[in-house]
């Protein structure tokens, strides 16, 4: 097989099926050439085979050989060659992976010209200053990109030379001036290098595919494959292609355009323009751009074009496109294409509308498809409350959803004040990829310049974290910015609303938003597919909480935590109960608490009537319904506890643990206080009672937690089943109260086996099942190490987000196949916080759980992944 | 198969390899009686087989036939028959498992007793007061155990006629107020029951045969085999056999005997002799007992014949045995033999003696088999410091040890003393088993009754704790006991020493005893039977801890903890680098524990050179070196920290953690505070070439704490190897300084092929490891927690001392397999307590693991363990 293809070859298959071989970019430009016959610039894919071969044993055999035999076809077939004094042939040299990496990738343009060829571009063109332009543009790229010299060095020399000739803007530059800056250029490239700028147009492009080849292994390309996971060995596909030239006159430009609005999903083009400008001047923010719609007054011919090529795209890819394209002279010719990243709204207006087109008319397996779990999440993403809030500044609305936080001035300072547990606003005049990492531990991100596809707009949205970008009033210095007459200095709070794009200072209240008609569409159709192969559940305390994740969907409660209960104006009883010198008064203290508790569980039973309740028995240790040890010992050193406080104080100190996340809490506490767990019973029956003589359908399940051992369980569930017996009689009044495990340490993920002898169900927690299989106290290390460990990669994540597959997970596999293996029909659910995490729900679907169960937010967001998982269908 | 055997049935094989049919007890009549023809009692025995039957399905078809028959054997051989009028057939009824549990199953004498042939014994033996005083026990024994009948019942009755007719000696009781005695327990009975004392031989001996069936389920029974890992499902034999009469008169007797001094394994017979009596009565410590040499003088020939039948018992079975016989009339009866418990001074006395023993001949391995782990415990358990104590009173020395506890008078209120954390002594008049559960909480036991064959001596010696018999002079009352003037109190601190008999009041110092000469040549034999496949290395962390673990046959050190390096005079310096404001006093602080460290490690490294020395790297938290926070917290409320204290308290504010043990520590502490670990492995480095230098030949393995994944462990070798290369040079100066990792952490096990490509050795840390797999702080479970779990039966031991094959096992397996499966060499040992506990030696040895490490105090028993384990021949 060859290692190059022209983007005209005829592929066997569609080249979009080629993208391991092509690229991405190489597999869309082929696509466009070779299937819909666009106008392309014609041009040539080097494969990412040969940059595989490149890391393995350096410049392959016969490639150059191949690239030589397309060049040919170029200047054939433009009718220019390569360094031609005349008319010279320019190619741009960009590469292009399997997967998008927005701007982590090298690219070469105006690649071909040297000091004889710039005269025939200026001859060809009649545009001198365009052409010095060019070739000054070309060295400055190769002497970074290829050469390694630092880009600043460039921009000095420039700047200087502008204000030595007095020249204010760079369009207004004579070509002599440019010249003087092209010499300049190739001296500082000469001392850097130590040899001279390359004239011969083969060596420029064989080192330009080669610095291409090398980028695939430079560390901020490594470090972003290691935030989006992927492969380290895919390599990189090189295009070629010929230039075409937005920057040539005021009758040419170039663009950027959407065939739907990324930001809200509406139909129509979308996009910015420039007129006389490159396409990387559109993507880098530096000049303010022009709305697409603007390029139809002044290229009303290329317009109506591109809007007709727009249509056929759509139709042909079925989605909605990301295109680059330019004019030349009047002439429009599509540089890229690419399925648009979009915003959440935009994803879910997409889907219903491309599934509602009867041209297009996607399945709704399909349609569930386009959207992801990030994109549900940013719509879920909290709002501000709109209060009296004084707007500082406005910019462009980037990527939706609220942010607050302190704010830094570069990466750098953003991650250390990450790793203090702070929440950061990056705010930089405009970011590249040098600044990912503080875009990645930012709450969210303002930018004094840039459009909406600029480089902090494109990474925020993919990553779903509020941006506002090209807020022009603003003005940064070293350590605060300006707006006018305030000043915001580095560590002060703002907030910023991604939605609107307004800047506030200070905090702001900040609540959920409303969703789109198209999101009740969406999950429905998640549903269908999902079916009944995988539940999902909330995570609810109490009856409001309980209405409201019915309302997003849940089809059951999988934990309702008993502790939260026990606060607030209860907590004097629970203290009683504690301070209990004499069974009597545990019991009279257990009593009050058990008319309480029946209360709890009516309203929680009662909306989710007729779906399943688990209520977990009283999970915590006793001393967290205490007064805090540090307050009461300062309290009695200074001798002020009085006689009730004293009483509390030596209760706190009996109740004192090392490690309380390890002690006597859950079934260890259920079994040292045996009237507790009796009592929760004991409400548990009252309250399925009283709702089953409301007429209603309750359906409770007991869950008691920690469990290490089957016996801790056989003690416990003969207690409750006394209880039930004892409120509901011999036959439970028909009512099946079940009675399950937690599964949240090692141990009874280990004995799964044992311990489904005496469950009735199982529910892992996760949360619990992390912080013992690594032996992290969340509380301890997720401020002190874990960012460490994540930013040097000692983690590949944070295993309390995304279930640690390797480890917690082969845990999780072990209790679910043990389980099963001695009741088949086992119920297993999780319950822990990856329930509602999309990556963790398919590896719990893959290991055959029947419902993962989330925080009532998260439902939505889980009903969706839950579909993916189902429709990955490994389970 | 027939349900029943005679004694002097003729078996297939040895009765003794029967024991799963016949029982214990069984199978030794069946040995004494069939192959050894030594002068037993005729009897036959129901095996265990009909007992399981019963168990499952009710009496068994046939059994009573197969009983019939041998009855009539037993009547046709005697010339006596059950219920004869004139001269009766009596047998015994007794339990008999393949297990000894010594009093814990019951037994029925005389029974063929009743109204007739009560007349028919006084007639036969011409002795109304024997007659109707064994028809007495008879019922009582019947009514006790097959009736149900409380014991206290029969002895109330038995007291107040005693009293009613001034009769002070039971001895003394005539056979009309005996008769009196027998009517009121018939009518006890008869009450009881519901239905009179049945009359009929063949209803009284079926009742009980089914009696003991049952008594195999008896709570009591169940507790004592949970407590010795007996299976439930074994079920009991019953032995039937014709009574002879140790009180039929003064020419007739009962004892106890030994082959050898069951205490310190001398040669010569010992044990117990009454005269006039039954064996129960020597058993139960109610009489004062003759030492068996009084025997010769009393029953010259029965005794030679004893000593006679003792010389072909220990021939036969190449053992020192334990006998029950009795003199009737002048002619010696065995009633029982087993190989007798002893005490660890005479198990390795008696395992080199029979050894050496030219007849017996034991080879290495079966002397070394027969001593065992518990038996080195007690020759290595604690001795008091002999100092002026003032000894209280004396008892007899019934189990060797030193003792200090609270006194407490019954088992349950042991019991709630030790849940309270208590240390315990339990002294009561005499145990029976209904004290078993105050026994095994209890650090020792004192009776005032009783011989050295006492439930309570018997109990304490198989369980090595430290007990003292028969003090006579103490007289114990409700909650107090006295001793002439002195009165002790329950909660009174007592000492008691074992080894002496001697009781002390308050809390005597307590150090470690002598080893007998025997104590080194059966250790010799267990490491040349161990040879090299399983390695034994000892926790130290000094110079002299590594020396003495050298003496003790230590074969290196696994574990040198650097912690304890850090106190004491360094915790200045420690807390200098804690609180180190620059990099550059940070770095002065390391530089100064460099200095000593490098010392530790070469004194360590000295008195084990040429054995490998692991050293671990630091693990604890930060804030162990800080002083308490309370303290602080306190100090700050009153105002009263000084500027130095202020700093520690903001640096304990700091380091605090919710959950130390899961917090940052280990390898987490030396990602965060770098230099520490790239000291610690200079000083290893400056050590080694010190010690080389000298002539030594260090060897230093480098342990890296609680590692959870890979990456961790390849960032900090990094830095060790660095260390090491900056310090040796490249080639390392022929030292090959290995690189390790503990394997503490579940997930570490559970990615043990990953870690294994890293590192060059595991080390499982099996506290951790069981802490995390629990969930379990030990702090703060074995207090509160444990002993309400281990005595509910909730967790069958206390994990933390025996390695819970089934949970924490399965994840060293897994750790070792999945290491291996990268590196088939890995050297694998085990660093946690377990790896001095003998049933969790064998687990690892079962496992593959290479070594164990344990204090220098268990070497010895680690290594006879380690050949136990070999022996057992799984690995």
């Amino acid at each position: 097989m060859p290692f190059v293809f022209s983007f005209d070859h005829e592929h066997p298959r569609h080249p979009m099926e080629l993208k391991d071989l092509l690229g991405g970019k190489g597999a869309n430009l082929a696509e466009m050439s070779s299937v819909l016959k666009l106008p392309v610039p014609p041009g040539f894919t080097i494969s990412t085979e040969a940059c595989r071969a490149h890391m393995e044993a350096g410049w392959p055999n016969g490639l150059s050989e191949e690239i030589a035999d397309q060049v040919a076809a170029l200047e054939s077939g433009t009718g220019k060659t390569l360094g031609n004094p005349t008319d010279p042939l320019l190619v741009s040299v960009r590469s292009g992976s399997k997967f998008s990496m927005p701007g982590m990738m090298d690219t070469v343009l105006d690649l071909g010209l040297n000091d004889v060829s710039v005269q025939g571009l200026a001859e060809a063109t009649g545009n001198d200053r365009f052409a010095y332009d060019s070739y000054r543009r070309f060295i400055q790229m190769y002497g970074k990109i290829v050469a390694g010299v630092d880009g600043d060095a460039f921009d000095s020399i420039f700047e200087e030379v502008k204000a030595a000739h007095g020249v204010s803007s760079d369009a207004d530059m004579p070509a002599e001036v440019l010249l003087e800056v092209i010499n300049e250029y190739k001296a500082l490239i000469d001392r850097e290098m130590g040899r001279p700028f390359p004239q011969d147009p083969a060596e420029q492009l064989r080192t330009s595919i080669e610095a291409v080849f090398r980028s695939w292994d430079s560390p901020r390309a490594a470090a972003y494959r290691h935030r989006e996971h992927i492969a380290d060995d895919l390599g990189t596909a090189v295009n070629v292609q010929v230039m075409v030239y937005g920057n040539r006159d005021d009758n040419s430009g170039t663009g950027v355009g959407f065939t739907r609005n990324p930001a809200t999903g509406e139909a129509g083009s979308y996009g910015d323009f420039l007129v006389n400008a490159q396409g990387e001047d559109v993507v880098a923010g530096i000049r303010k751009t022009l709305p697409l719609t603007e390029m139809g007054k002044l290229f009303p011919g290329p317009y109506r074009e591109l809007l007709d090529i727009f249509d056929r795209l759509e139709d042909h890819y079925r989605d909605m496109l990301d295109t680059e394209f330019t004019v030349e002279q009047g002439k429009l010719w599509m540089l890229q294409t690419r399925v648009g990243k979009r915003t959440g709204v935009a994803a879910l207006r997409i889907a219903v509308a491309l599934a509602r087109d009867p041209k297009i008319a996607l399945t709704p397996e399909e349609a569930v498809q386009r959207v992801s779990p990030g994109h549900l999440d940013q719509i879920l993403h909290p709002q501000f409350v709109a209060t009296d809030k004084v707007v500082l500044t406005t910019g462009l609305a980037a990527s939706p959803g609220a942010a607050v936080g302190r704010v830094y001035f570069t990466a750098d300072e953003a991650v250390e004040a990450f790793e203090r547990s702070e929440k950061v606003i990056l705010v930089r005049t405009e970011t590249s990829p040098e600044d990912v990492h503080g875009l990645e531990v930012a709450e969210g991100v303002l930018t004094s310049r840039g459009g909406l596809v600029s480089h902090a707009a494109v990474v925020a949205r993919g990553w779903g974290k509020p941006a506002i970008v090209g807020a022009d009033d603003v003005e940064i210095s070293a350590a605060s910015f300006s707006v006018g007459d305030t000043t915001v200095h580095e560590g002060d709070v703002i907030s910023i609303d991604g939605t609107l794009g307004e800047v506030t200072l200070g905090e702001l209240e900040v609540s959920e938003g409303d969703t789109p008609e198209e999101f009740d569409v969406v999950l429905g159709w998640a549903d269908e597919v999902r079916g009944t192969k995988l539940g999902v559940r909330a995570n609810a305390d109490n009856g409001p909480d309980a209405a409201r994740a019915r309302a997003y969907g849940a089809e059951g409660i999988g934990l309702a935590r008993t502790e939260h209960m026990f606060l607030g104006e209860r907590l004097p009883i629970v203290r009683r109960m504690i301070l209990a010198d004499t069974e009597e008064k545990e019991q009279e203290a257990l009593d009050g608490l058990l008319e309480q508790q029946r209360g709890d569980f009516e309203e929680i039973l009662e909306a989710m009537d007729g779906l399943p309740v688990t209520i977990r028995l009283l999970d915590p240790p006793l001393h967290e319904f205490l007064p805090d040890m540090e307050e009461l010992v300062a309290d009695e050193a200074l001798g002020i506890l009085d006689p009730q406080a004293t009483e509390l104080y030596h209760a706190a100190r009996a109740w004192q643990e090392e490690n309380p996340m390890l002690g006597t809490r859950g079934v260890r506490l259920g079994i040292v206080k045996g009237g507790l767990y009796k009592m929760q019973a004991r409400a548990v029956a009252q309250a399925a009672k009283a709702r089953q003589a409301a007429g209603g359908n309750p359906i409770a399940e007991i869950m008691v937690p920690l469990i290490v051992t089957e016996a801790e369980l056989i003690l416990v569930r003969a207690w409750i089943e006394e209880e039930l017996d004892s409120v509901l009689g011999a036959d439970r009044s028909g009512l099946d109260i079940t009675i399950g495990s937690m599964i949240e340490t090692p141990r009874a993920a280990i004995r799964g086996d044992d311990i489904a002898e005496v469950a009735d169900f199982f529910s892992f927690g996760t949360n619990d099942l992390t912080q013992m299989t690594f032996g992290f106290s969340r509380d301890d290390v997720e401020g002190r190490m874990m960012p460490r460990y994540l930013t040097e990669g000692l983690l590949p994540r944070n295993p309390f987000e995304t279930l640690d597959h390797r480890g917690v997970g082969e845990l999780v596999r072990m209790g679910v196949e043990r389980g099963r293996s001695v009741d088949p029909d086992l119920k297993i659910g999780v319950c822990g916080e990856h329930g509602g995490d999309p990556e963790s729900i398919i590896f719990f679907y893959d290991v055959g759980v029947d419902y993962v169960s989330c925080s009532p937010f998260r439902i939505p967001i889980a009903r969706l992944a839950a579909a993916h998982a189902v429709l990955a269908g490994k389970g």
